[in-house]
């Protein structure tokens, strides 16, 4: 397996969406993104603390998902190595571009095919006078309106084989594995996995419907506990679906709020308070069904739709 | 340079007190952290979520002040790379054994003579029945007394020449400097480092006194901004000195709360929301005299014996 | 009818448990209240912020449920109005000496049977020296473990016929109703009353079973949204049942927890924000059934137990 | 003297600003207030959860300072009590018409000059579409941009001589004198007085000038204490002029940040918590000089200009 921090950090994920004004509408009233530039059906958002040029590359769709999840890899020799694996699972498909501001990228994708691409060079954002910050160690000014989510957190993949998926990040990337939820069979049915000191980064769910490729949610990082209720509120008076929530997850304790862009995609706030992932031989957690089957931290039992609803949507097996 | 990431993390702690009866008392009662065992003059203490066995070692001394710092390498082989490169400084002092529950550690100083040690094994924490959490991802239940600080956060050393100190964690250590106090005539007077994606685990600040070896504070982590406000409401009714805050620092935008212990160290309580530093090419925030004389990030002046007191007192120069 | 504010407020409130000692034990080590004597079968339990000796009677019974309600008059003048008011609907039952601290009470019963005392006379609570507060404003020491909640807040009786109940504290005691649950045929099925500039005080909701004097809940108010999951957090750690939250009302938008204490009563933790009824015109807000199956503030849907459970326990009809 | 709860409570305020543009831009963009008409120089702008038409009438004059302070009488009899005693000062000036949305309103002036008006008559707010809130129970939309305050909490007049004021609201109003500040030598230097269950609607702080009619701040309530740490985020990116705080007050415990709006005029942030002031024979709490000495709550030392700065600014005895 490949060492801890070789993947820097997981960067901006391209989301697709079939009402692509009313999505940027939400991302940017809403979540308070700030747009920084478009290019082609696409539209470019960005976090008020995040240091690169993109956050979200919102992509105007026949369907709602996920296209692409760009990460950045620690160094430049960082990402030559971890080519040189992904080349050899031959999942990869080779190099290309990046979004404006981002050097070469290496497009691979994972086993349940999710694309992914992985770059080094990054151009830091310089803010506009007027999206310039009070304190110079900030991205950009923080927003006073909408939620006003700092940076991206994490995303949660659908796949059909959640085991063979984390694998591949393991081995290929040297992400690690935090928790897991695993069946009484032994099936995992959830792993959660990181390449930094958060408690994650990457999470594969297992997708019921059996189709490959899908997305559960991305999360974005809101500074406060209080502040995800607030999130709460300004979804309730802005016509903002709110799926569950706020409560507290047990696994990772993270506390959240989903809801739903216009697009469809399942959008969650979530704070983590000061928790940190620091062992570096840190064991994964493994939940039973069990201990899943007591809901929530607090009590709450997971709603369907939370086992049901993902993007691009998908016919149902007769 | 070392690569990132070669020291997973600050860990436990030395501190020194010339009472240590009430300094326990403060370190349970107020902080609300666990004893878990003692030997000769030192006891041990844990807060709720450290993984391993030990968070602070206090000893009973002739003065305040702080004993080794604990750093824990990433792996075996981090270890032994960072040894190799200590002993090349001629600072190291030789392996010793670790306080119980830590194997072999390599002993040494910076150049300002704080002392270190340096470790991998580490025997994971097991909690009695008592004190076993109702979430199997925590270390330990969560304490309903006391301010309850989650994990240690990070130690700010006074130094004689911060430059040489911080210079010698980043070549030797891999320490990332995140952030800077630079005085008009170049000095460095501040320097702030971390080894994680914490925009800090040591720093050092210059002392005025000129006296080497010296502690401005250590800080816990608390996982709300306002867990700080109520740690203020706490220390009030129990006669725990306020020095300064709750507020927030322009440096690293913390919001904090600082206390002293009855033996005389300045502990810090503190939040940084979900603020990280996830890029591996950060370079450091430069502060200049003229942004530091606005005061705190919502302009609360800097007090003067922020300035002027550290452990273990010294005699003011006649 | 009367005008408003003949009623100071809602004051101590004596629970019924059939297991005291672990009753007592939740009062105080979950929530934080503070022993302050005890006579016969009860003790007496007090939160920090109450100027009055008692907040909670809490008596060893053969079942859960909910003995006298307290409340003062503004003013000796107002008693004795309130009191030949009382009398006038035959419910008086006559003049009582008061609890330890208390002045001569005059007991009646609302048309539910629920016993209820009224007095003017009360004894300021002075602390022993080592639960003197800090702040000289402040009725005794913050106590740094549990909840801590403030004071109590509200009372929720399980009536057979709500609005019967609701136009006897508005027409002899002056309470002013706040909001109300109608049904589509025109059934009041719960009334919030108020007799301060809280938004409530006192409430009825519909006893199913049409059993009559049965409690739904007593509230303990917590200052901040915060408190309440920090509460979540420590009812998980300390066994405490959690029943539904932590989760914001749609009526009086209430955040909110509910747990049961050992004797099988049912206790919210709650928080109100800055939001206060001032207005002496207010009129009632009533909610439909289709508003209400909405679910609370943010979606959640109102559990069943919510419905069913109250106290003392009712043998379900064969 | 006159029972309490004659005035329901401290109604709109007008404030003077030589610079009424930049003065609504702070209201409606920093507060988050909403414009709700205009008339003449005045601007009327209202707080979310305000049931009446106005929380401040925003004027444009030569100078900056405190127009009229809007009270709401109890009912129709209470107004007529509270006028009859007012005409017995001398101090009565006649009835006006109220501001749009409002009856017939008395004029009088308080011993130290500044205006007020005694009401009942009000015509409740109707949101337009583009406001309605989503919860019923709730005045209009919360908004999603800026502080978002709840509501007008209280003001704070300059008075040459506090207790002459103190006493003219306590004996004409019914006004509950909670607390104050003592000198050594008897003089009351400040005085807290409520018409309401709140600590203070109305306060009185001595005016080093010996200028009459001045105005110390007028506040606004926001939810959480956390709320107020993100006013102050908001401030330092707005640029709005932050005073002092956040920190908590020693008298009446509330936590606070000042700023100062564009014409001059201070403001105050704050929050409460769950502490309401019930007792009905409550006795005022007297600061010493000795106590006030210690700062604030947590230690803060006032800053001189919170002692020095009032509106309009008054030329300097020389």
């Amino acid at each position: 397996m490949p060492p801890l921090h070789e993947i820097a950090h997981l960067a901006h994920v391209e989301l697709r969406t079939p009402v692509l004004d009313e999505s940027v509408e939400f991302f940017t009233r809403y979540l308070g993104l700030t747009e920084n530039g478009s290019a082609g059906d696409s539209v470019f958002l960005r976090a008020w603390d995040d240091y690169e040029q993109i956050t979200i590359k919102l992509t105007g769709h026949a369907t709602s998902g996920v296209g692409r999840t760009n990460l950045r890899a620690a160094s430049p020799e960082a990402l030559q190595r971890r080519v040189k694996e992904l080349e050899a699972t031959g999942r990869g498909i080779g190099w290309a571009d990046g979004d404006p501001g981002y050097g070469q990228t290496y497009v691979f994708t994972d086993p349940d095919g999710h694309e992914f691409g992985l770059y080094y060079e990054s151009e830091w954002y310089t803010p506009p006078a007027e999206l310039a910050p009070s304190l110079k160690n900030q991205a950009q000014a923080y927003p006073s309106h909408g939620v006003a989510v700092r940076r991206l957190d994490h995303i949660n993949y659908l796949g059909v084989e959640p085991v063979v998926n984390r694998d591949f990040l393991r081995d290929t990337l040297g992400a690690l594995v935090t928790e897991q939820i695993v069946l009484n069979d032994g099936t995992v049915a959830g792993s959660w996995t990181t390449f930094t000191n958060k408690g994650y980064d990457a999470v594969y769910t297992r997708d019921r419907t059996g189709t490959p490729g899908r997305l559960h949610h991305i999360a974005f990082a809101v500074d406060t506990r209080d502040g995800i209720l607030r999130a709460a509120d300004i979804a309730l008076e802005q016509g903002v679906h709110i799926e569950t929530g706020p409560h507290k997850h047990a696994i990772q304790q993270t506390f959240f709020l989903y809801v739903y862009e216009p697009g469809g995609n399942r959008i969650e706030l979530c704070n983590a308070g000061a928790r940190l992932v620091l062992a570096p031989d840190w064991q994964p957690v493994n939940w039973s069904e069990a201990e899943r089957a007591k809901g929530q931290a607090w009590g709450l039992k997971t709603i369907e739709s939370f086992h049901t609803h993902g993007t691009p949507p998908v016919e149902e097996a007769s």
